[in-house]
């Protein structure tokens, strides 16, 4: 008897954003776990168990879903956005190779979906037109300095940036201390755009030059996208601009 | 009489990638303007009008797009994957900047799609679980010396990387020498994810280490993911390894 575990990304807050894929491993699962809002999300389902757990604790609830898979059950864990993208889909791995021996003979399924950086990016054009890199600010689980030092490299090399969890309760300056390093490598008119809570009704976005950006404007539910020299603002009258960066690249001017 | 223009993101290649928000764009859509294999992924619907192009034609397909929307018809792009990553949205852009005002008076929306590194990453595990970046291997659009500039930064600074456009009959040697830029900065067994085709009927999903990665193993249809040194791979008894990366990071041993 093996069991099955699917890890499931719901996309942003809406369920226009669900692919097929993600609402079939949903409705197979005989058990959800996910943090509470995610859960929170999914259409309630007769017969169907959930167990929402707290947003730190994705080693704990990865290894409960294994549990139950290695037990025989057909169990989902749900993630926001895409489950690849810093969530759920690396700590179940995670959690696979420290298990037993069993948990790698499980069928083990992750399903993708629209992850933040994508969700933000269309609702403003198409920022991430050229070469980009996704970087989470949180200094949890890696060295402030190790931080650092991927801004310079991917900011230095022409890199758009997209930054995953800019702030918390628990990390008020990560954000400020990352756009003043920024502002070493980018002139003072780079586009930044912020995206909070796409997909949502309280979703909202705006557009700033790097010189102007301030941690004021973002929260746990904000994703930032930082241009490169190329990235270019297309003002329209009465609606928010466009922002994207060509195709075409000259050169990196250090 | 203003007109509007959508730039829909289909997925890879399987209807079950197709989220509502894109088939309801489909749908609405007077005219569709694609890539021919794209389009033939979209079912026929009665009194919709396709106009091919091939894939090269980027932006003269984006033209004529904001052309009959400025003309007052609802009309979509189609895009694979994502339309904001390597794809349609960067060259509507550029057609809405460099063509006439009325196109910056047009309601213009981006749907955004499962891209193909996210595919991929679900496909094995969870190698885009830290901190990663996007390159396309194309230097159609960009000097061969900024993508090997891109590639020193990239994997120098522990950046996972998923290379686009990796080979092209027109471009035989690039991913070959990729592969050596690579090997100056990453360790020989560091693995390298190659997927071809992910949610079609002949998808195939390989691992190597980076030391036996050969350009024999990339065509048109193929996306790359090269590991940095924390990236894992799991091995199980009869089935295809997990490959993923840890959200813990110590440090860069440069």
């Amino acid at each position: 008897m093996s069991g099955r575990l699917a890890i499931v990304g719901l996309g942003p807050g809406d369920v226009r954003y669900l692919t097929p894929q993600a609402s079939e491993a949903l409705a197979a699962a005989q058990a959800l776990y996910g943090y509470g809002p995610y859960l929170d999300r999914v259409p309630a389902r007769p017969g169907q168990a959930r167990y929402a757990s707290d947003n730190r604790e994705e080693r704990d609830r990865a290894a409960a879903a294994l549990k139950a898979a290695a037990e025989g059950a057909t169990v989902a864990i749900v993630s926001g956005g895409d489950p690849g993208v810093f969530a759920m889909a690396a700590a179940a791995c995670e959690a696979i190779e420290a298990g037993p021996e069993r948990y790698r003979t499980l069928d083990v399924e992750v399903v993708p979906g629209v992850t933040a950086m994508l969700a933000v990016a269309a609702r403003i054009g198409a920022p991430l037109g050229h070469d980009f890199c996704a970087l989470s600010l949180s200094d949890n689980l890696k060295p402030w300095d190790l931080i650092e030092r991927r801004l310079d490299a991917a900011a230095s090399a022409g890199f758009v940036i997209a930054l995953y969890n800019p702030v918390s309760r628990a990390r008020p300056w990560q954000f400020g201390y990352a756009l003043e390093r920024l502002r070493r490598h980018l002139p003072p008119a780079t586009p930044v755009v912020f995206g909070r809570a796409v997909g949502r009704p309280d979703e909202h976005i705006d557009v700033v030059m790097l010189e102007r950006a301030v941690t004021a404007q973002v929260d746990m539910a904000t994703l930032v996208i930082v241009g490169s020299r190329e990235t270019r603002v297309i003002q329209r009258p009465g609606r928010v601009p466009l922002v994207y960066t060509p195709r075409t690249a000259a050169t990196v001017s250090a």
